[in-house]
Formats: C-alpha cells, structure tokens, sequence
C-alpha cells in the first residue's frame, strides 16, 4: 500500500534517514494525542515529545498565521514578540539565567552553548556523559557517544570526554541508594581531573537532568546538583541539556535540572518550545553574555523572528492555561504506578523510571544479568504500532521503551497504554 | 521614541546580536517590498534576500496555515509534501544532484555538507574563499573568514585553508580581463597544492558563486567552473553555497553556480527557500548520499516537516507563476545600468558589479589607491533609511553598498532606489 511513497523516498531523499515501524506508517493529520494515517486509522501518539501541547493546537497554528500575515523577518529590527519571549523564558528560569539568543533548533542551540562557554573559559575540551545525543552538526555528534560509539561511529576525539551516564539500575547496583549520587559524581570528578592531568581541562560540561538517548536514566536525586558543583570548581560552565525535557514535561518542575536542585550557567531549549515550528534557544548569564559579546557579532538568519516567537509564546500560554505541567504530573503518576504493577508481574520488565511524562521502561531478560531483551522491545512496540498506539525504544542496548507523548495526553490515554503494553507483554 | 524598546533589549537578549541603522527601526508589518514601523512609515526594502517572494506573501502564508492545521510531524513517518519539495528542488539541478536532506538554516545545510564530503573524501581539511561568511556554528565561524578575520577573531585553524577571493577590482587589475579567472585559479590551485604538500590534503571546497560578505563578488566568467574542476582534481567535494544567491535572484540563471557553469557535487540551500519560515537544504549526488549513509541515522527534528516543505512548495509556485527569475532580470539590469551611470558622475563609485537582483556598489576615496569609503558607505546608508530606502553595507571595508530585495522588486522600486543613492551621493 506505501510501497510506491516508500519508492519516491528512497529515491529522493538520502537513506541515512530512518522510517519508524517495519510497516512505515503514512500519517496526514495530527490533533491533540493523536496522528491519522491516510487510510483514516487513528494512532496514540506517545512517543512525540515535540508537538508538546497536542499536535496542530489551534492556538498554536492561530498565533503562526497571525504573524505570519504581519511580518516576519530578523532581529536586526527592534520587535517586542522576542523580547516578551525572552522576558517568559527568564521568568521561568532561576533569577541569574536572564540573557536569551534564540535559534532554529536544538542542534544550533548546543552549538551556540558551546561557542558561549568556550568564550567564557578560553578551553574547547567538553564532557558529556555515556550515551548523550546533543545535536546532528559535526561538532555535536562528536559530543554524542549514543552516535558515535554506534554504527558508522568513531573514537572519541582528543577533546571530548564522556563520564559514565548515571545509571542506578544498569551498573551502579552494588552501590546502596542513597550513596549512589557521590558515587556517580566521584566518576565525573575522575574524568575531568584525568582530562586536567592530560592539559586537556574541561570547558564545557553538557548533561541532560534525565538522559533521553541514553535511555530515559533518572540519574539519583541531587546527582546533577553535585555534578555541575563539581565540573564548576573545575573550571567548566555547566549547560543544562533542556531540549527534550523542558517546559513542564517533568510534572513536578518545569525544567529537568531544578528536579535535580541543580544550577546550570546555561541551559539549551528545542524540540517543544515551538510545538513542531523550528524554534530553539539559549539562555545564560549576563557575565557569560557578556564574555562572549567581543566585538563579533552573532546573528541568526531565522532566529528569533517575530513568528517563531509568536510561537513560542502560544506555547508557553497554553501550558499555563490548560495546566499541562499539573495534568503531566498527574498522568505521569497514574502511568508509573501502572507500570510498576506491570513490573511485579512481568519478569520482562526489568526497570520502570523516570517522571511526569517521560518515562522508561527497561525490557531485561534476566533481572540478574540485565541482558537487554532488544528483540523483544521491538516486538513490543511492533505489537503496540498494530494496535494504534505508537512507541518507540532507545538506550545503548535499545531496550528501553519510550514514553514521552504530548502533555495533553489524558488518564484514558494512559490506560489505553497500559493495557497495550499489558496485552503486549503477556502476548 | 524607541528608548524603552531598546533599553529591553538590552537587558533581555545578548549583546552581540546587533541593531541596523544608528537609529533602529522598530518594523511591525511587511507587505511585498516594503517594510513598516510602528508609526507606520513605509520603507522600500532593498536588503532583505529572504523574503524571497515578497513580505508576507499570502501564497506562502495560506499554504503554511494549512498544512500547520493538518500536521506537523517530523521525517520518520512517511509524508508526500517532503517528497514534493525534493522533486521540484531536483528538477531545478543539474541532473546528477537528486538527493535532497532537508533542514532547519543555512548553517545546518553547510554544517551537513561537511559531514558529506568528510564522508566521501575521509578528509577534514575544507578550502573556503577569503572574506566568506557560512554559518554561525563553532565549526562554520571557524570556515568564515569574514567573521575569524575580524573583531573577537581569531588565526585560521590548521584545517582551514584560505584561497583568494576572486575580486577582479580590488585585487587582479594587472591581471587583463580575459586572464583573470586563470589567474585566481591559479591562486586556489596553489592553496591546495601547498595544504597537500602540509599533508593536510582537502576534503572540501566551498564557496558561493557569488560571494556576499566578501563584498558582494562577482568572479571573472568560469571561475567557478575551474575551480570545482581543480578541487576535484585535488580530491576534494566541491559545495556551492547557494544560501544566498539561488532561487532565480541571478535573473539569468536559477542558481548563481550555473552563471559561472560550474558543477558542484552538493549545493547548499537557505535563506529565500521559505521565505522566511527556517527551511533549508542540502542536496548531493546519489554517490555522497551513500557514502554517508554508513549505519548512522542522520536525524533531524523539524528539518523536512511537512509545514516547512508546504512553504518551499509554495515559494516555488510563487517564483514560477509570478516570473520572479526573469523580473529579477529585467529589474536587475535596469539598476545595473543606472549605476553604472551613477558611476561615471560619481568618482566615488569605484565599482558597481553583481546580476539579478543581488548586487554590490563599491565606494572608495581613490580610484587607483581603491581606499575604502567605509564611513561615506555607512552615511549613505544612513542617508537613505532617512528617506525611507533600507540599504547595508559589507566586505572587508565594509564599504560595499549590498543591494538585494525581494525578487517582487519593481521598476518604480528601482527608480527610486536610484535617485536616493544618486542623491545621497549627491549630497
């Protein structure tokens, strides 16, 4: 039936990029936790943490074709829509992290977070932890080991350090929990002191507050705290990974890293900002700002222009509206629990973890040797995908499966899930 | 008037994103050609390349609302609309370019190229032209000497070889005309024959057929053509970098590469491609795009949504239907003839140069020394925002009147952008 679009593609498009599903889907409309097939079929979308507050809001689209009638164009005019975006963004973020720069995705956001920081400190070296994504540029696949330590990969070049990722479940089990945060943080300290040692001192230190990539980790509570303490005294300017985290998905905060009580220097912001429209930003502090503002100017063809903007401050209304951060909180709860039941009865499901509506569940073939059952997730999410419900795996041994859906995903929506991955299992 | 506006700005984003004009213009709509402020005076815009089709085209708009009604979801599920774009962008190329990755700005397109033609060559080291501008990412700065030879610069990285700019004015006037594209061949070939004897042999060669921040360059006749043929002889990937000059604002051509009958082995494509909205591509032969494709995906969150590509569907229609190639023609070389009128009346005027609608005005205190009129370049600018005309200076002297407006431009447009300079110059 896609036999003749999958043709098209194949032939127009380079094969380095990928179709979910072995059956691709052919999808046509989106609306709120929803995606249609041109066959009519209806799917629940969990996997899609871009269209943030439900695919095709109306207000969302509405404040787009407003200003889009109007004008659009760059910030080398004045125009208030990105300043009053700038201005929500500060005020929802720790009192020192005031200055924004804003961007066309998630990959310009680290990139210009990288050029802030190695302004700041005069160092290029950076560490990220194991199984990080950060962003499709050059420079960033090179500080992404969930690239490059795959297929068509490389070895880490001179000037990127990775820390072990901080995994409770996967290697620091001998560790009791409660120690298990020092002990991750006592790794971080041995890279970078090991990069010290080697004159390669670190600039930049760039963590996600939960490791999507890596596969949905929920790093010991205080762990990034501690973590950006350490890489500070060390020198480094801590960045907060946000792209996929950010914006209320947590449930209990509206930013990954204050789950963690952690400080960043800059925090990076992408994929739900602009609920699908290519919008990303940065923001730091006045004195990072500052050392970067040395004569050269930064500019940015499509950044910042009055319709992204317009965007990006429907976005942020309809969280704050609709109470998607509290609904993500609840949901985000009602599924975890669910899931934990799952877990008592289905040896399978090795690790359940995560908050608000980004969660992970571990598919384990032994809860001893934690042997990844891959196979086996994908069978899932194959099984889940018949039954119009759309997941997806992640994490080294991609056997993590993902759920992350727009924050207007409901209670029904959840238990629908449930059941899925319930019948799924069992199955 | 604007001091409230400013001051915000100043406290909200960073200060290296700079302003246009001593007395910054707070612009709140656009119509076709024309900008207007918030005391609703109308200015000609004759600067702003990427509101290709005119501000606000409602063409453009309409088809942007309506896709972002239905859906706006990324590549991995199958779409028509990304499929479209690539075949119409396909069939505007040399046949051999038929593989298209689509993206979010001109710095992820080049940042793209690069990880191609590094994968094609297993060579790091990229030719660029002195005085070019190609992206604002870490890597691109370091690709741009427009910006590492300035204020906050810093030396050219080891990897990064710099051949002349082909400036027949400034730099070859004892060269005869007919010799000249020989002789700046002859420069590059030197570049890359030196970098090969460094043992730092090329990878790739980028340029723009009509280099803009070098001081928009128009290279002698075959330049181009030589010098990808000379790169490729030297193993290099040749990228055209059409972010600023494709989609017919040539007049004589589609693409500015073709004007100089030059074949690249990738093009580069921003900017006009969605007239505004951040869209932007990249597209190579089937061999590049299989050497790339080595089992790491290549993802890219918005790059190729269905919204973006609706917009570049809708740009092309525009293009097409309205004959804005053939308006830039004529435009163009109505302007073109009237400076050079100016120029004979004018010994300021050093030299006028460029096709279509893209465009450069040189000005010097001395026809023979060439010493830069930068701040006689910088009052008339300033003299013409005065009089409602939006103009910009650049190059290394900053001192080259840039003169490219939507391709919607008219012969009144012209006329008037005439007189203002003729006056300004007068004056």
């Amino acid at each position: 039936m896609n036999s003749k679009i999958i043709d098209r593609r194949e032939h127009l498009l380079g094969g380095s990029l990928s179709l979910s599903y072995s059956e691709p889907l052919h999808i046509v409309r989106g609306e709120g936790t929803y995606l249609f097939d041109v066959e009519g079929r209806r799917y629940l979308d969990c996997v899609n943490n871009v269209c943030h507050v439900g695919h095709c809001h109306p207000r969302v689209v509405r404040a787009a074709h407003e200003q889009m009638q109007r004008l659009n164009t760059n910030t080398r005019y004045l125009h208030e829509t990105v300043l009053n975006l700038a201005e929500r963004l500060s005020g929802k973020l720790p009192d020192h992290l005031n200055v924004s720069f804003f961007v066309c995705s998630g990959s310009e956001a680290n990139e210009l977070a990288l050029r802030l920081a190695r302004s700041a400190t005069d160092r290029r070296d950076v560490c990220v932890l194991e199984g990080a994504y950060h962003g499709s540029t050059g420079t960033l696949i090179e500080l992404s080991p969930h690239k490059f330590r795959g297929t068509g990969g490389f070895p880490a070049p001179d000037h990127v350090h990775v820390a072990p990722v901080p995994d409770g479940y996967r290697t620091a089990r001998e560790v009791p929990p409660p120690s298990r945060a020092a002990h991750f943080v006592d790794l971080l300290e041995t890279t970078l002191s090991q990069a010290a040692a080697r004159k390669r001192p670190i600039g930049t230190f760039l963590a996600e507050a939960m490791p999507g990539c890596a596969g949905q980790i929920d790093p010991p509570a205080g762990y990034l705290q501690q973590a950006f303490q350490v890489a500070r005294a060390a020198g480094a300017v801590a960045v907060a990974d946000e792209v996929q985290t950010g914006f209320g998905r947590m449930g209990s905060h509206f930013w990954a890293f204050e789950r963690q009580g952690a400080v960043p220097d800059v925090v990076t912001l992408g994929k739900p900002i602009g609920n699908g429209h290519p919008l990303a930003a940065v923001v730091t502090t006045r004195a990072i700002a500052e050392a970067f503002d040395n004569g050269m100017e930064y500019f940015n063809t499509f950044g910042g222009n009055p319709v992204s903007c317009a965007v990006g401050l429907a976005v942020l209304d309809v969280i704050e509206e609709e109470g998607l951060q509290e609904k993500a909180l609840a949901t985000g709860e009602f599924l975890l629990a669910g899931l934990r039941s799952l877990q008592r009865r289905f040896e399978i499901l090795g690790d359940v973890r995560g908050a608000g509506l980004f969660l992970g569940a571990e598919l384990v073939r032994d809860r001893e040797t934690l042997e990844p059952a891959d196979s086996e997730a994908q069978r899932l999410v194959e099984y889940a995908v018949q039954r119009g419900v759309l997941l997806s795996t992640d994490g080294p041994g991609r056997n993590v499966i993902k759920i992350k859906p727009p924050l207007v995903f409901s209670q029904a929506d959840a238990e629908r899930l449930l059941e899925t991955i319930e019948a799924g299992l069992a199955g």
